[in-house]
């Protein structure tokens, strides 16, 4: 039975970690929010959320279906995929080190959601704009350079690979990295080159990731929904310096 | 050998989140940065995470040594903990919906950060205070409803006990609900009182956890940190209403 994951079916978002991850393993899956159509798959998934009889209700998509098992939150999503699709350490400290490094991924995805919308998710970027100019700045000059550092520390660290974060065979956790460094550069495109001219290894593994030939068989294929100003990572010029 | 946990030994912040886990299963612990006392347990936290030689860095506090295995982020530990400390159950699948529970707690913590802190980390609140305002009055009106009653739909739905999130036993989403529940009474104690009155069996599990031996021992101890206007939750009457 193949997974089943839920997410909008118009932005990367979340639901982008989740997808490069089963695409990086070649899985079989249905993106049931754009089956057969975008607006026939939400209405699916809207009423999949709905059903009163869901015993363990998502707070919010993404969130995966495997049988009887409901899983939501991009991490726990990845943590349960993991070990199925071979995309982490097979030792419990080696798991939860992959994990712990993906959460820390999951603050800066927040973050950067934040930059636009700094006042509250239920309102436009243009009834937030001023709030959103001063945030935007302190997540370029702090939070971008401090968050890849770390990032780089890792790499540094890891004896096994200086291309991988953990152990020396791709994880969940590369992926995501990937993703993120693709999202910022899309979002802050001056801000983040600045900030990967001191991070060579985070460059590097952004790099290498986009170059496995499944990911880049995605990335070409339309099944790649285009960055865009309604996910999390968008590009206002006004926002980057 | 007894856990080791490192964080900010003046705040409840999210080392509270362990501290009650470890709390209530009787662990043999100790809260590193408070030993002998906070200013040299924070420079033994410092210089631990300085420590150039340590393979998997945290990137910040909280973080957990359980002999060679260092863990960060919260639920991360919480994870590792679980098991160990007889508060998760003991499939796979209720694991990871305690975690995804936990993962969600996580979320709203982080939003209730960003009510004083909309703008940035590195600012005091004094010069976020136009930002800080807006951004509350989303989070009362629209983010603690949907959140608690996110919580109270898992409480509704979980066949085996109303007072548990998960299974019949209490588990460390239990506990860290308690102090999502205590943290926003004390920040926007009018908003949370709101809230409450149509949830409650989150109202109802906040008093159970607290009426715990162990938990309530605790609480009256001089390890529980009061509440102040230096950790997460803070109260700033101008915000709440």
């Amino acid at each position: 039975m193949p997974y089943e994951l839920y997410y909008w079916p118009m932005i990367q978002g979340r639901g982008e970690f989740v997808r490069l991850a089963l695409e990086e393993a070649g899985a079989d899956y249905v993106d049931i929010a754009r089956e057969p159509d975008d607006e026939a798959g939400m209405e699916t998934m809207m009423g999949f959320m709905g059903d009163k009889n869901l015993r363990h209700p998502p707070f919010a998509p993404p969130f995966l279906k495997d049988g009887d098992v409901v899983v939501a939150q991009t991490a726990a999503i990845l943590l349960y995929l993991g070990p199925r699709l071979n995309l982490a350490p097979e030792d419990e400290a080696g798991r939860i080190w992959t994990h712990q490094i993906q959460l820390t991924i999951a603050d800066i995805v927040a973050e950067a959601h934040d930059t636009h919308h700094p006042v509250g998710v239920g309102l436009y970027y243009e009834d937030q704009k001023a709030e959103a100019a001063r945030r935007s700045e302190d997540f370029r000059k702090s939070r971008i350079p401090k968050y890849l550092s770390w990032f780089e520390t890792v790499l540094e660290r890891n004896t096994s690979s200086k291309t991988h974060l953990v152990g020396r065979a791709v994880t969940y956790a590369d992926l995501s990295l990937f993703q993120l460094v693709d999202g910022l550069t899309y979002a802050f495109p001056k801000a983040t080159k600045r900030a990967l001219a001191k991070t060579p290894h985070v460059a590097a593994l952004h790099e290498a990731v986009a170059r496995r030939p499944r990911i880049a068989a995605y990335l070409a294929s339309d099944r790649r929904i285009p960055f865009n100003q309604e996910g999390i990572f968008r590009h206002y010029p006004e926002l980057d310096g």
